[in-house]
């Protein structure tokens, strides 16, 4: 998620969901990585927090890029609770994806 | 396809038919997966409904979310001729990376 | 890249950087296709074309499709020095992937 948009991170919050409920929330790991100006979709005053939560309490992972954090003076206070950080998003989205992970930007 | 923009839809048709001139129509195989707010590409009234016909012809696979029709209570009426349904289009997305597709989002 | 936004042009040169940082740069190859909208990006007016050079410097490879440019009228003339062209962009980012390589669309 690199949009700075909440219509676009409910649709990537409808997507996740959609997936765990078509194929089984047991058959899928899913993770959704924020960075640039994505990033405030888990800023504590987002607006998406209560489904971010919902969507950690049924094993979705929700990572933070520490580098667009430090970029924006952000620092694990100012973001929501319970979520999953990484050194770079991007990075991550490269690594997921030589482990076999698709990738779905919405 | 999930951005609710014709002039992406046009881009995702461009794409279409500059890959299948480029490396040949018989050595390739194209879907466009429509959904989310891109579900409007395939309504009865999209303004790229004619170019959606052609891209058919040309044996582009051209696929609506049933999801996201459920949810903005769209039948197989308000569509447009011919396109093929999927239950979820995320998780044709994700499956078809899993086949050695490659994904392409414009 | 596909967007017309300086801002997306500059989301994906940080990308780039901070997998190179985050990786090292011996350990990475990177590869910045412009089409459609996005050939902006390569335009010798570009607004990101100081940083273009950098990164090519840094031995990011940065590649202009040649379709989009025919259908914009534009020459080589009219692009960036130093840059690489494909016939197709959409195509060369298809082969990527199938050579196991990563897709990033910030």
């Amino acid at each position: 998620m690199s949009d700075n948009d909440p219509a676009k991170w409910n649709l990537a919050l409808n997507n996740a969901r959609n997936l765990q409920e078509d194929v089984g929330a047991a058959n899928v790991d899913i993770e959704i990585v924020a960075y640039g100006p994505g990033i405030g979709m888990l800023k504590l005053e987002s607006p998406v927090g209560a489904r971010i939560a919902d969507a950690m309490k049924a094993n979705i992972k929700v990572m933070a890029c520490e580098n667009t954090m430090r970029g924006q003076k952000l620092g694990k206070d100012d973001m929501l609770n319970g979520i999953s950080y990484v050194p770079a998003g991007v990075t991550e989205i490269m690594k997921k994806q030589g482990e076999g992970w698709a990738y779905l930007r919405p």
